[in-house]
C-alpha cells in the first residue's frame, strides 16, 4: 500500500451513504490519522439514479462491481449490500485479488466465518467486520485487543436496537407488543418485516461472531435456542417493573458454566440495578466479564447510518495504518467444550399463573414445584375475586430448565389455571 | 521480533504481582493470540524478598534496572513502578535502546507526552498506556481505532475509583465525607494521603490524555479548573437525590464549545437518567459523544491488579501482534482552538443558601439572580422556621459561571444569609 489508499465502496444504501457523508465531512482527518490520502475512489449499486442526500461526484459511481474488484489501484473493498449473494461472491473476489475487505454484513459473517477469515489469511488481507455487531460501539477490536490477555466467562448483549426500543416502550407507556411495533415502523425504527429483529435472529447471528471472537467457538444458529419478544405483554413487564424491579430485555448470552458453553437468545428480566437494565430505546450495551479485567459494558448506537459508519471507517483507517498486521480473531482453541442443551440451563424464573382464585391452588401449585425440586423465591398474587381468572406470579430460586417446564406442563393440568402460563428467564450472572 | 517475545518488568508492587499472576494463568492463551512465545524474561525491584503472593521463578528477579534496560533479547519493557522519576528516565532508555514499553503512568504520560512519544518515533518502537485510563477498560485504543473516523464533541468521565466509592456511599447512607473516607481507607479503596484522589488530581491527568487523545490538544494541568470532593456535604448530595433526581460524581470534562476548548474537573450533579449516573462504586465509566458515532460509554474496573494488568497484557499482545504498527495518538492537527476560562463555562448551577427564613429574602435573592441575568428553574425551601437558619435550594437555567459567582457574592452580602453558600455544577450535554 503506497501513500494513497484507494477505497471502493459496494452498496450505496443507508450506511453507504453514511461512509460517503464521512469522506466529505472528515477527510482531512481521514488522512491525518493514517498519514495518507484516504480514497473513495469508486461507489456500486444497481441504483445510481436516486439521490441518498449526499453529495458525491457521479463519475466515481458505477453499476459494475467489477469496476471495483478488478481496479487494481483498489487496496480496500467495503461491503455494505448485505445477505448471503451475491456479497459472499464479491468479498471472496476481493479476498482473492488481493484487496482487504471491510463489511457490516453479520449475517454472512456469522454463517460463513470460517470461509472468509481463511481466505483472507490465503491472501495475506485483512477481512474486519467491527460493524457488523454493536454498530458503532467499539466491541470487536477490544476483544481482540485491550481486553485480549483474558479469558472470557461470559457475554450478555443487547444488541438490537428494535427490540430493545419497543421493549422500552411497552415498559415505559404499559402498551400491547403489537401498537408498540407498529408506532416503530412508523418511525422507521423497525422493518415492514420485522421478523428478523424481533424474533431475536439478528441477535442470534451478532451472538455468534461475539462467541467465536470471545470463546474461540463457532456455534451454528441451528445449535442453540434463540426466542423473540412477540409473546410479552404489558401485564408482565408492568408487574416486573414495579413489584419486582426488573427491566426486560432481548438478550444475548454467551457463557462459560463449568468447561462448557451456555449460548442463547431470549427475553431477559434483569433486576434494576445492573446496568444493562439502563441500555434503553434503540441503544445497544454488550456486557462481558472477563478473568482479570472483570465486568465490562461497551454501550452506544448498535445500528443507524452515521454509528455504523463510523464503525466502517474505523476498519478502513485500521486497514490503512497497518496493512501487514497479523489478525487475531479470538483464542484459536476453542476455550468451551461442548455447547449446554437449554435444558440443563439453571437461572430464576419468573412464571405468571391465570388462576380461578380457589382456595388451595397455591398449595397444590406449591406442592408441583416441590416434586420437580425447583424452589420458590417469592409469590404474589394480583386482584382478588373468587370468580375471575387472577394471575398469580411465582419467582423461583435458581431452578433446572426442565425442571421448570415439567413442573409447568403438570401445573398447567390442574382445573384451576385458566390461559397460558408465562415462563420468563431471569439473569442470573 | 522473532517468534520469541521477551518481556521485562520494571515494579513488582500490586499491579506488577498481577501481571506476573496473567502470565502464570493465561500463558498458553497469550502465546495463541500473538502466535508467539511470550516470555517474562525479568522483573526488576528494589524489594525482591517480600512475598506478593504469586508464583515466581526467583532467578528472574534483580534489583538492578539495567539488567532489564540493557539485556539487547528484551523486547517489550513494562514500566510500573509510578511517579515521574527514575521512571522517565528507565523509559526513555528503553526506548533509546529499541525497545517497545507499555507504562500504566499516568503522571508521567500527562506531563511528559511530548518527549515520550517522541522518542518513541525516533526509536522506530511503541509507547503504550492503555493502562493509565480507566484501568482495564478498553478506552485509548477505541479512540485510536474503531472510533478514530469521528472528531469528538464531548468527553465526560468518572475516572476516579476512591473519589466514586466515597460519594456512592455518601449516597446510599447518607455518611459524612470524613467517615466514608476513613471507611474507604479501611477497606483499602483509598490511600493514607488521599490526596491526589479525592481532590481530583488523578482525574485531571486521565483527562489530560484522553484530550490529547480525543482533540489532538495537549494541555497542562495548570491550564484548568480541577475541584475535588471534600467539601460536599450528605445534606446537598441527599437533596439533589430525592428532591431532584440528581446523582453527584466527580467527572473529568472535555468539551468542544464553538471551536474550543471547555476542560475542567469537578464535583458534577447528573441527572438520574442519565447512564453516567449508574456508574457506581470503585468503578469508571467515560462518556464520549462523536460526530458519527453519537454517544458511547465505557465501563469498568479503573482500578485494582487484575484490571490493570488486564490492560498492560492488552497493549504487550498488541505490540506482539504488530511490533511495526503505525503510531496513531489521536488527530495530529488540534481539533480545538484555544482552553477557555471557566469563567466562560455556560451550565446549570444548583446553589444552595443558608437563610434565617424571613419574609422577602427570596424576593432579594430573586433580584440579585435577575441583575446578573441568572434565571431560575426551580426554587425548594427545607424546614420551616422563624429563626433557625434553613437551607433554600434553587437550580438555575444555563447560566455563565462569573455570572452566578458574582450573584452569589451579592448574595453572601445579605443580612438573611447565614453560614456558607453551595454551589454545584449540573450536567448540561
Amino acid at each position: 500500500m503506497s501513500n494513497e489508499v484507494n477505497v471502493g465502496l459496494i452498496g450505496f444504501g443507508t450506511i453507504g451513504a453514511g461512509v460517503v457523508e464521512i469522506f466529505n465531512k472528515n477527510q482531512n482527518l481521514l488522512d491525518e490519522k493514517t498519514g495518507k490520502k484516504l480514497n473513495l475512489k469508486k461507489v456500486a449499486d444497481l441504483d445510481i439514479i436516486t439521490d441518498r442526500g449526499v453529495k458525491i461526484d457521479e463519475n466515481i459511481l458505477t453499476t459494475d462491481v467489477n469496476d471495483i474488484l478488478e481496479d487494481e489501484e483498489i487496496d480496500v473493498v467495503i461491503e455494505l449490500m448485505g445477505g448471503y449473494e451475491p456479497a459472499k461472491t464479491f468479498i471472496l473476489k476481493a479476498l482473492n485479488n488481493g484487496k482487504h475487505v471491510v463489511s457490516a454484513n453479520k449475517a454472512l459473517i456469522a454463517k460463513h466465518w470460517e470461509e472468509l477469515i481463511e481466505t483472507a489469511e490465503k491472501n495475506n488481507v485483512r477481512i474486519l467486520f467491527e460493524a457488523s455487531v454493536g454498530g458503532g460501539i467499539p466491541l470487536l477490536t477490544p476483544f481482540n485487543e485491550a481486553l485480549s490477555a483474558n479469558k472470557f466467562e461470559s457475554i450478555y448483549g443487547i444488541m438490537n436496537g428494535t427490540a430493545n426500543y419497543i421493549l422500552t416502550k411497552m415498559t415505559e407507556e404499559g402498551l400491547e407488543f403489537d401498537e408498540v411495533l407498529k408506532e416503530a415502523q412508523e418511525k422507521g425504527y423497525a422493518e415492514a418485516d420485522p421478523t428478523f429483529d424481533i424474533e431475536g435472529h439478528d441477535t442470534a447471528q451478532k451472538l455468534i461472531v461475539l462467541t467465536k471472537i470471545g470463546f474461540g467457538k463457532y456455534v451454528p444458529q441451528e445449535n442453540f435456542t434463540v426466542e423473540g419478544i412477540t409473546k410479552l405483554t404489558p401485564l408482565d413487564i408492568e408487574f416486573a417493573k414495579n413489584e419486582l424491579e426488573y427491566s426486560i430485555k432481548l438478550l444475548g448470552i454467551a457463557k462459560k458454566v463449568d468447561e462448557d458453553l451456555e449460548i442463547r437468545v431470549h427475553p431477559t428480566f434483569i433486576p434494576k440495578n445492573h446496568l444493562l437494565s439502563s441500555v434503553n430505546d434503540v441503544f445497544n450495551g454488550v456486557y462481558l466479564v472477563g478473568d482479570f479485567v472483570g465486568p465490562v459494558l461497551l454501550y452506544g448506537q448498535g445500528a443507524g447510518r452515521m454509528a455504523t459508519a463510523s464503525a466502517v471507517l474505523g476498519d478502513v483507517i485500521d486497514i490503512a495504518l497497518n496493512p501487514e498486521k497479523e489478525l487475531n480473531y479470538g483464542p484459536k482453541t476453542p476455550q468451551v467444550n461442548k455447547v449446554k442443551s437449554i435444558e440443563d440451563l439453571v437461572t430464576k424464573y419468573y412464571v405468571r399463573l391465570t388462576t380461578v382464585d380457589k382456595p388451595g391452588v397455591l398449595h397444590k401449585v406449591g406442592e408441583i414445584f416441590a416434586k420437580y425440586d425447583v424452589s420458590i423465591e417469592s409469590v404474589t398474587q394480583k386482584g382478588n375475586s373468587d370468580r375471575l381468572p387472577v394471575p398469580i406470579i411465582f419467582v423461583t430460586h435458581s431452578a433446572n430448565e426442565s425442571a421448570v417446564k415439567k413442573a409447568i406442563k403438570e401445573i398447567d393440568q390442574l382445573d384451576e389455571i385458566k390461559g397460558e402460563t408465562i415462563t420468563i428467564r431471569i439473569l442470573k450472572e
